[in-house]
């Protein structure tokens, strides 16, 4: 039998949280570790906003996904074992968080396959990836297929679960986009400049919540991904815990890890295909 | 008799839909094709994003006009078919979704002229232009003349339908603005830079019905433009919705395609003229 | 005896509209005249922004100061006096709208005098001036004091009428500020990029009625800056009108034209005085 | 007995005002001292919001902190003692406003120890530090262990207070972020472009009011940071005073001068450490 990709709800919730800590700086370049209120502003994230987060979590009884930098695990060293044991998901998010479309294929290879040497040292079972600043390449594809995860989380073509091939495998893809990420809503920062302004929480939760509304009425996956450094201040943390409290409360939403997400999507036989897309330009229209 | 432009509405709402896809981004060079999360980005527009506009259309019982690149209706062949076997119009909006303003005068004649080829091959009746990025050159509407469409929708000089003459003809502009166009709340993405942020559905909804609210204390065209891969996310589309319930509810809002309109506005013969401007500069007060 | 520069009201309100026109653009460069879009989303202020707020303020009942450019009052010969026989105030806004810190102190005095000569042939009062961009030059004071205009209206040292001296004359200061001025809550296109989004009516409108509430707390100046390109528009033009109503129930409030506040604040004995700061740094601290 | 560094309130509110006046501009030239305009945005704080934030504070019968830099106290004599006469506290804000992170090491000793003479001239007592900027570098903590000051307020590796070990000496650290600094909210200049946009202020008291409610949940610092040049206008000034009224309704707030937190910080035996963050990088991974 077919349960379908959502096992029946309207929509089902993926709460995820990017642990980048210092690194989405530190790609900008090693210099600004010597920058102490920009190094302190990113080690907020797991110091401070981690924590919280898991208790929030436990309070809720939801569970969620934390994609963590290889480079961060490896810095703190407990760090990954301490969601794991909360009862979450810990998957791959790249070793640097440097870009793939910044690296060459061998670059990114060697970045990928040090964050699962990271993850397999503290026996961290990774299932799932997702790539730094969602700029994936057609090498993070392979890489995905070669070493058999199950689902990747770094594209935007549809709203719900679908199937991607890479080497000849399927590959799940849950999409996310900006309009449910908190990057674009909180960060701020002069130098590097990481975003232009701060919106307020109450805004953003109006906003997640109308999504989640318009998702509950498409049957979608409502994919949020925050970022501990950002989302783990107080204000935003209360807004967080309302949205998740209405979507509790509609009776409609199910809450789940990004990985068992993939297992009903992959056991979904009318899962929707969207090949990874592959354009003959004409260079007299489009050139490089 | 003159019935006037609005056929006798307070305001004559005009759903517009520029199916652009990959084209603007492509337009920032051809090497963007290699992004996956970038092109995904994209072509949720026309994969997810044009079917639940359809519906919601055919549900509301409105009729729109969809402004197709001729690249992208040659790329999905059905596409432009299956949005007029709705009972919609697809007007021309380029081939490629270059900027005139970045063409020559011969580069911008062939562009024009494929997308011309490619629903003459599918098709499809042409009545109507929009610029690619409203950037018309004075070229666009000798263009426009020669192919006898007639209408344009890229100026902003006036809130009413207006002639501007070119070639010795005279062409009915449906003129636009940014206040009533998606791209400025909704368009993110870091590389290429096409936006700075994203705004909530709840601010852009509030802001679209008070601008329908002006337009019908001051008789106007409620020129609306949306893009499908921005619009077409669910908490927007639920904004839509309920600012097309609005305006049904008001009762002096007219719904009507593009075309349409122009026809109206042709018959109206105390119609306004804005001359295309021409200007004398003072190279002394003006340098190029 | 002294009835202050605010003749016993809790706040005095200017509405203030500069007639800008294609100005503040081809002031980046005379090449944008050959931009149709970009030339009509200007033009829409003189063409149909300026007879709606004509109207508004008519059937308003209050007067207001219109800062037009000469290049504009050049170009659209009877634009000066239609503002003048319906009531209202013209003033001084530079001949071409480049910003006086970018000319020599020649060229500017050239541009100031060369928009007196224009308003001259119209046989249109001067008597106050804003500088383009706000951005006063030093010499500007002294351009203003040598042809023995009553006002300035392009500073922000304070937020009631001030005194500043120039070539051994005092000028009133009727200070502005980015926060009661449309261009940074309304402005956008992208080439040339002269702002970067756009926000609602109703967001404008609650920010302005809340600095209207504290200046009349505080006892203050009302100096509301606005663009008919922008302003005109019809959702605008209804958040205006009913920030109008509101200010006219208060019943504290008095509306003013900019030339009447002035005479008012030259009779004022207590009149503040900020003198034109002038600097001496220290090149170690502060190098160019 | 330990009291802990709240001393039993729910959130401790430190209000703290940054007189930057006209330095923040001159640290990207001495060249803008010739801006009237620019300069007169700024001197507005000093003569303007200054006294306005000091009634208030009178009439709400709170205390406050401010930041004030050298070159500030010293081109306005009175102002720094004026501040401590009202019972307020003043703290040092380096000298010429320039970010530690531009000087090198002797350049930034000389700044730092030029503030500590003009206000020992002025016979300020100095206990407490924030960078300019906010961009401490590692020298800013050695300096400030030297000098023997009891706090800095720079860094964000926390929402309560915390300690830092420089030269062997502990000091506080009371964390501010860009969440509760009224520059990214209200600064608006085009030329130096110090801020994108302007929000209103009832956006920003209610951001500043859910940050409070959560810092309350999680017992934090609200360590608010203000510029009279910006948070003196009328409007905003309303937001304050209903900010704080309504942090004096909760009952649980307690209002207090950053000296007197980091005096009761010191006491607290359970108070956090965050060392200077300190890595050691792969060059392979993060070239400079």
């Amino acid at each position: 039998m077919n349960h379908g990709w959502s096992h029946g709800a309207a929509a089902v919730a993926a709460l995820t949280f990017d642990v980048d800590a210092e690194t989405p700086i530190l790609a900008h370049g090693g210099r600004f570790a010597d920058r102490p209120m920009v190094m302190s502003h990113q080690s907020y994230g797991p110091d401070v906003g981690v924590p919280r987060i898991l208790d929030l979590l436990d309070e809720m009884d939801v569970s969620a996904t934390f994609f963590v930098p290889g480079w961060v695990a490896e810095q703190r060293p407990g760090l990954a074992s301490s969601i794991v044991d909360r009862g979450h998901e810990v998957a791959h998010h790249s070793y640097s968080h440097r870009s793939p479309t910044t690296m060459t294929a061998a670059e990114e290879r060697a970045d990928f396959e040090r964050a699962l040497d990271v993850f397999a040292a503290q026996k961290i079972e990774i299932i799932g990836h997702r790539a730094a600043m969602w700029e994936a390449s057609t090498t993070t594809f392979d890489l995905i297929a070669e070493y058999k995860l199950r689902y990747d989380s770094s594209l935007m073509g549809d709203d719900r679960p679908y199937l991607v091939e890479a080497s000849a495998t399927n590959i799940v893809e849950l999409p996310v986009h900006w309009s449910l990420d908190d990057w674009e809503q909180y960060a701020f920062l002069p130098d590097p400049n990481i975003g232009p302004g701060i919106e307020s929480p109450i805004k953003v939760e109006q906003m997640w919540r109308a999504e989640l509304d318009g998702m509950r009425h498409y049957r979608c996956l409502f994919n949020l991904c925050m970022h501990p450094f950002l989302s783990g201040r107080p204000g935003r943390m209360m807004a967080l815990r309302r949205l998740i409290t209405y979507a509790l409360e509609c009776g409609d939403v199910t809450f789940a890890q990004c990985g068992d997400i993939a297992k009903w999507a992959m056991e979904d036989t009318e899962l929707m295909h969207h090949p990874l897309p592959r354009y003959e330009l004409d260079p007299q229209v489009y050139p490089d």
